[in-house]
């Protein structure tokens, strides 16, 4: 059986940044699925017309095809049941949703303003450059190019909001305990996604943070 | 045996208002333990001394005595194993982690800033004022009287900051799902804190985290 992901990529269709596919990637090692990418752009709409909606990331697995982080890591954790559980059980599902409502709520928008303008600039496709330009600065109801100014408070303002994460992260290996989960997942989506797009290096090599995302991609083998 | 809680209080010895009594209130009415609380203010530090420390929460279980939140849920949730668990089991005793470094370093700064004053003009025992004042002072860089030009814009950061708990109370009943554990007991501590010491409403009666926190104390019969 063929599983394919719709992957978010830049002008560099190798250069697959999007927090949400990361975090499912992370969801499909865990679980030892294996598959294939397929990289998408953000005006591919109708690669993924099937899907019934246009944003990625998409499963499709099988005759089965999925849309939206969410529901794609709640599909393989009640189709493989078998395969490593991605919450751990009843509660620790219930604590992973607010582990992502802050993700999205506050560690993303934190994020998007340090690497809004190196993704536009050095990373995106040129067709994808007018979409992403017009749903940003829409958005944000800002110009791309005004991020810039602001960089130095947008790296201390991240910093500040990985406070939690960085205690959580002192006091034990991973968000979920002594192995990681879905929850160490979706965080290690958005700092991936920072990484990978950041034209500087917002962390140290010995930063916590980084041994802890080192520490997650070791538990997959990758 | 006798459990006895050494237990925050302002001017009125009935005004119990640390957000670091609460949760631990709320944790042995998840564990169904009887207690007698103690009125304690910031300056009697000899009423606690026999816990090697000077700050409340302190418990004394029969022969025990423990100090420091986080150490008293773990000393319940070890002697108590056959009453209700407050973490359910390592992943969301884990993820609980993450809760509360979210609660101690986002959420009580934010409420601070609101009720500070609050808690000092309108609270506070007499013999209580200076310490308070010399320890926050410090500890913010501000005057207590200079906290009441921002009120407003402290209002509305400390409701952008409850924006993940309002995501989850919007999936589930409780941050741990259908019922309550420790980390719903951690960020009810907060906000029973921020709701019992602001001189203004800072939430309707119908908001659906005044609604949680009326779930949380039904649920144990509060």
């Amino acid at each position: 059986m063929k599983r394919i992901l719709y992957d978010l990529a830049g002008a560099d269709a190798k250069f697959r940044f999007s927090p949400y596919c990361w975090r499912i990637k992370m969801a499909l090692a865990h679980k030892n699925l294996p598959y294939e990418t397929v990289a998408w752009r953000f005006t591919d709409k109708e690669a993924i017309a099937f899907s019934g909606q246009g944003m990625v990331p998409v499963l499709v697995d099988g005759a089965n095809v999925v849309a939206d982080s969410q529901k794609i890591a709640e599909y393989l954790e009640v189709n493989y049941p078998n395969e490593a559980s991605l919450f751990g059980d009843p509660p620790s599902r219930a604590l992973t949703q607010f582990i992502r409502a802050w993700a999205e709520q506050v560690l993303h928008p934190a994020i998007a303003r340090v690497v809004l303008p190196d993704i536009f600039f050095h990373r995106l496709h040129e067709n994808d450059k007018a979409y992403f330009r017009d749903t940003r600065e829409r958005a944000w109801g800002m110009r791309i190019e005004d991020f810039r100014a602001g960089r130095a408070e947008y790296v201390a303002a991240m910093e500040a909001a990985l406070a939690p994460l960085r205690t959580t992260l002192g006091l034990q290996n991973f968000i979920a305990g002594s192995s990681p989960s879905y929850a160490d997942h979706i965080v290690f989506g958005a700092l991936q996604w920072a990484r990978m797009a950041s034209s500087t290096a917002l962390f140290k090599e010995d930063d916590r943070i980084v041994d802890w995302m080192k520490a997650v991609l070791s538990t997959y083998g990758l």
